[in-house]
């Protein structure tokens, strides 16, 4: 019984106040918050948002209206916590910023990790930017710019600059009464890195290693070499995908002469990871890096040259139905059954699409395999096609009464489940090897030619088995 | 120049040798492997696998043929790093495993973090499991004993057992000169734990604290609470969800009496919170968890219920053609056109739905806010499908010479794409709410009604408007 308690007094602590059992945030939060808001009580929303994670104040940010956030974001005055605009869209991000005096921002920045002030800048005009960084300490400053100065996307913009390097002839003893009397460490780290006097990276100690070791031993002694030092100019995804490959917690950041600049987080890349599993998740869908928080214009431009592409297709087919005018004039049942073979083509299509465009991108397929591939795709296509064909055979043969039309469109569907296979695996592949994203472009191709294969082979065999046309 | 130089042998220093520019094994590297494969080299072999790290090992088992991957796994003998069989498909796994003598298991299992060695012995059979585990030494046993018995795919499974945990009485310096002394200690760590003497978990200290602090400070005094215990019970998905909403690296996991026992760690997790993401893909797409390396049966058999299904909605759309079986006769060019309704219409609900599903999982989108997104989606779909709407209207008049006809498929195209956004939106969000998931079942059910709708709508416009069938 005790047990029990203590077990659900802990998950109160946890989530039961700010969040309900859906993992949203509770009304009863948010009616506390926006009554204050209302009575403009400073006083009791600093009490209720002083315990929020950053994460927590940014859920709440994003779920308020424009007028409520801007207040929310006045009250708390210098007890709002910057780090949560990092969690939030970039729509939202920017409307509470742009809101906010240049010299509020700068004391804003000041408060964060490099890497978030880095992520809030890099949105803002040249020329907001400029007077900010003005407002700055030198040192503070130069931080900043040196990250500002990589391109967008890079490992340089999303690093943090803070971080602890020591000289290898350093004893552990040293190390550790450095440690206790700097004050300008960051917050938070796991390694310190080892570097000569001109900043050139040596190796890492991982902080373990130091606890673990004896005062007078020296630093260079149980250093590692950092076999995964990552350029500042290599884009994220690409070091995201060394922290995959490796199971990296951090790494250290270096320029162009092996010069250590700054350390990235496994924190900083998991976002990225999972934004490149979304993104051709979005892709094949049809739509591109929108966010629900998009007005309505900006998605409906970002969705409509897809929806335009695809217009090109459904008339390519409709042409190629065009020419069975005849056909589908002299045997009218046609018309019914023909959409059947080319949308159940679409289907088998984009299952092993599904799976092709997602093992591309985790490498799982490539050069060596790619044959072997192929070839159990086209053997799946052989094995449901022929299962789908015959229960349609028999369908269609009992609705129409006529065993031909049942021999008609099961050929049909075969064969077009067998094109579907293929084109559902080596377009994306062929894509891939033309430099194309896979994910973006398939989906129209592979769609068009199950289409056109679908009628065409439909109404083509049963113009010729009827002698129609 | 000499700056490009090391620049380069820093690239090829970390993964020339091995991976090729595409990121895939390279086939040098390959061809060297499968020579000293060939002459039973065991002392190359040794050499090339030597520096290898456990995700590079597991990248070239995957690659070899079934008797390759046997022979390397002999030839390495001892000096096979077997957490390799962790980074790789639990076919090729399973593979390995079963063809090795359970006395040679335990010896790997023995080398292994906790974690990892769960993972490999929760694959095999029971009666092999209660051998290997009876082969290990008490402490061993007990510890893997205690995380098997967690049920599947919950934080008990996934944690690490070894951790470093001290009562809150003892100083900073009672703490360093434990850590340098105790050899049982995890291989890696970055937290340490504040137990009282049943184990109760009191707090944890950052190992960066530890080094910061001086060594008569009690570590009650900097340890802070850990607000974020996850239950050894709790599913790991859950548990991924805690760690994405609070960028944490570790979290302690508890018993349901609040006791420690064990720690999960970020990278424990990753691959969690990636493989959510990808399943809504697949789920969107018609495949279920289907590795790349599954049979040819068991990929057929995995997709063909999702084919079936479709068949029975192509069925649906095909009785409603049917029903205008007069309309058509009389008017043939209505056959050509409507797949284009039916279609365009299926594409802008992929698009909205897409981006709910989306939601959905993220939490994006929930009771307060879905009005205001059901309103944005469909005003998306009005402005788009009017945009479409007037494209095809004219592009059909032109085609046909009939502006009727044009009017016709246009306002069958609003209706559709109306549809399509509702449906898209609204059945997922349903189906969410009935507690079914949303991905697996709304792609059926969004693309029968759009199908329905669509043909429904052009052929019923066309019939009332020329006073057919």
């Amino acid at each position: 019984m005790a047990e029990a308690e203590t077990h659900q007094e802990n998950a109160e602590r946890q989530d039961g106040r700010i969040y309900g059992e859906d993992g949203v945030l509770s009304s009863d939060f948010i009616a506390g918050i926006r009554s204050a808001l209302e009575r403009r009580d400073a006083q009791s929303l600093r009490e209720a948002a002083e315990d929020l994670h950053e994460t927590e104040l940014g859920d709440l940010i994003e779920y308020l209206g424009t007028e409520e956030r801007q207040a929310l974001v006045r009250l708390l005055g210098s007890d709002f916590d910057y780090t949560a605009l990092t969690e939030v869209d970039e729509a939202v991000r920017l409307e509470i910023i742009d809101a906010m005096p240049n010299e509020r921002i700068a004391d804003a920045i000041l408060e964060l990790d490099s890497d978030d002030a880095v992520y809030i800048l890099e949105d803002l005009e040249e020329e907001d930017r400029t007077e900010i960084l003005q407002r700055l300490p030198f040192r503070e400053r130069l931080r900043l710019r040196r990250a500002l100065e990589y391109p967008e996307e890079t490992a340089g913009r999303r690093m943090q600059t803070e971080f602890v390097a020591v000289p290898p002839f350093w004893t552990v003893g040293q190390t550790i009464d450095y440690m206790r009397e700097d004050d300008d460490l960051p917050d938070s780290f796991a390694q310190i890195f080892v570097v000569d006097p001109s900043f050139k990276l040596l190796g890492a100690v991982d902080l373990h290693q130091v606890l673990r070791a004896k005062r007078p031993v020296a630093i260079e002694s149980i250093m590692h070499p950092t076999r995964h030092a990552i350029p500042a100019e290599m884009d994220q995804e690409e070091a995201a995908q060394i922290f995959e490959q490796y199971d990296l917690l951090s790494a250290a950041v270096v320029d162009d002469s092996e010069r250590l600049v700054g350390v990235l987080t496994i924190d900083d890349v998991v976002d990225v990871i999972q934004a490149e599993a979304e993104e051709d998740f979005r892709r094949l869908g049809g739509v591109g890096d929108e966010e629900i928080s998009d007005s309505v214009r900006t998605s409906a431009r970002s969705r409509f040259p897809w929806l335009f592409v695809n217009l090109g297709t459904a008339f390519l087919a409709a042409m190629v139905i065009g020419l069975f005018d005849a056909t589908i004039e002299q045997m009218v049942a046609l018309a019914a059954l023909m959409p059947i073979v080319a949308s159940m083509g679409g289907n088998a299509a984009a299952q092993t699409m599904t799976v092709t465009v997602r093992a591309i991108a985790t490498r799982d397929i490539h050069i060596h395999n790619s044959g072997r591939i192929i070839r159990r795709e086209v053997l799946v296509g052989l094995l449901n096609g022929s299962a789908i064909a015959v229960l349609l055979a028999c369908i269609a043969t009992l609705w129409l009464g006529d065993p031909d039309i049942g021999l008609v469109i099961g050929t049909a569907m075969v064969i077009n489940m067998l094109t579907a296979a293929l084109a559902g695996i080596l377009i994306p592949l062929l894509l891939n090897k033309a430099g194309a994203d896979p994910a973006i472009a398939s989906a129209v191709f592979v769609t068009a030619i199950t289409d056109v294969v679908g009628f065409l082979g439909f109404l083509g065999l049963a113009t010729w088995w009827f002698g129609l046309g």
